[in-house]
């Protein structure tokens, strides 16, 4: 069912979903506030983009011209109403097609900057799959695994272009390695916890293609919820208020 | 100058330091509290002992014979002057020598537990080096550096035997090709940072030997102080009382 959720934090915005697909979800706002925008970066791509959270908080962030891409046209169309009603068509290049393809659309290193929200479960034939194909296609990587979203993104990416997404920290060694493999150099990890005194179940990371090696800061760690269940200050600062927390 | 101080948390135990040399640190209390050791464990060594901190600490969580090497003379008699004081002859055997000599000293795959407080510091000729040698050799990579200590570690160490260390989060990256290149898979990792809103500045890793890959965990983050400077209740816990936290 087709829903209108206030775009967080950002006064009257609106962003719809559809909550037989997903739920806009808490890793979107982290990428959106974790990723570094540069004044003179000029354009950015978010790759899988769902219904568009991550372009659309990008333009309160960044003058850049912002593209989104996302393959699933049930999502793309939630997405493109959303950036309709906001008055954001003029900021956002909102595109439905497959990252597969991008080296079809864009010119290599057209971009100053790429994020990206990925499926993050491995596909393989035993996995549980919801039957919902919509989630399914947006939660494991059928369409686009880690190793083809870190080429395409050297491919979109200029010499020294940023590189930030989010993912699942049992993934991290395997990121990390692909990451090296493909010239990206991490410069910026953030560590995010659902509560104080349990494991990491969040990543937030930020990496240079063709970056100079060493520099990498491990950044305060994100902590979501408080002892009390409650938000952190920081994600209510994100979120601008209590309403706006993602369930 | 020799001084004697308690071993932190254990009753009237004390450990020997030279503060010409350096201070018993936080660093080796971490590591000796982070390590896992199994029941089943016979047999435990720390390479890079110094004054043998971390050995006298694994004497109250283990009853595996616990081996310790350090190649400084001055620093070794401190540490074996403490184990004598503290009768523990019986539970650590401690060795002067190199760590690169360790595969003439032992058999391959002797030991079930390898830990490590290593010299942290690329060693290059323009580095700063203080001009105390024995401080000089115990932080920086001069006579062991990392590739160097993971191959050792690698030959003492049973198939599936448990490697574990503190370092610091400039090197990470570096940590992980270099554990990958030898056959270690982490499993833990924990980011110890010196206050809640700085980056991390001390990383402990644990890997198996020969591990499968996959399960890696990113412990909860471990914060040093509190905002106003005095320490978090956890270190204190792992220092026993006030007055024996580390300066």
């Amino acid at each position: 069912m087709r829903v209108k959720n206030r775009l967080l934090n950002f006064g009257d915005n609106i962003i719809y979903q559809d909550d037989d697909f997903f739920a806009f979800s808490l890793d979107s706002v982290l990428l959106a506030n974790f990723v570094t925008i540069k004044y003179s970066d000029k354009r950015i791509i978010d790759l899988c983009s769902g219904n568009a959270p991550i372009p659309m908080l990008l333009t309160f962030k960044t003058n850049a011209k912002i593209y989104g891409i996302e393959l699933q046209k049930e999502v793309f169309e939630l997405g493109l109403d959303s950036i309709k009603e906001n008055n954001m068509l003029d900021k956002i290049n909102f595109i439905c097609d497959d990252v597969v393809n991008s080296d079809t659309l864009f010119s290599s290193g057209y971009f100053d900057v790429v994020t990206c929200n990925p499926p993050y479960f491995k596909y393989i034939d035993t996995s549980y799959v919801n039957d919902n194909s919509v989630k399914t296609i947006a939660r494991h990587e059928i369409k686009l695994n880690l190793e083809q979203l870190i080429v395409k993104s050297n491919y979109l990416l200029k010499n020294h272009g940023t590189f930030a997404f989010v993912h699942r920290p049992d993934r991290f060694l395997e990121i990390l390695y692909l990451l090296k493999k493909y010239n990206f150099e991490p410069k910026r990890i953030r560590f995010v916890y659902s509560k104080k005194n349990g494991n990491s179940n969040m990543i937030l990371v930020e990496s240079i293609k063709n970056g100079k090696s060493g520099g990498l800061k491990i950044l305060s760690p994100l902590f979501v919820h408080k002892d009390d269940g409650s938000y952190c200050d920081e994600i209510r600062d994100m979120f601008g208020s209590d309403d706006n927390v993602a369930k």
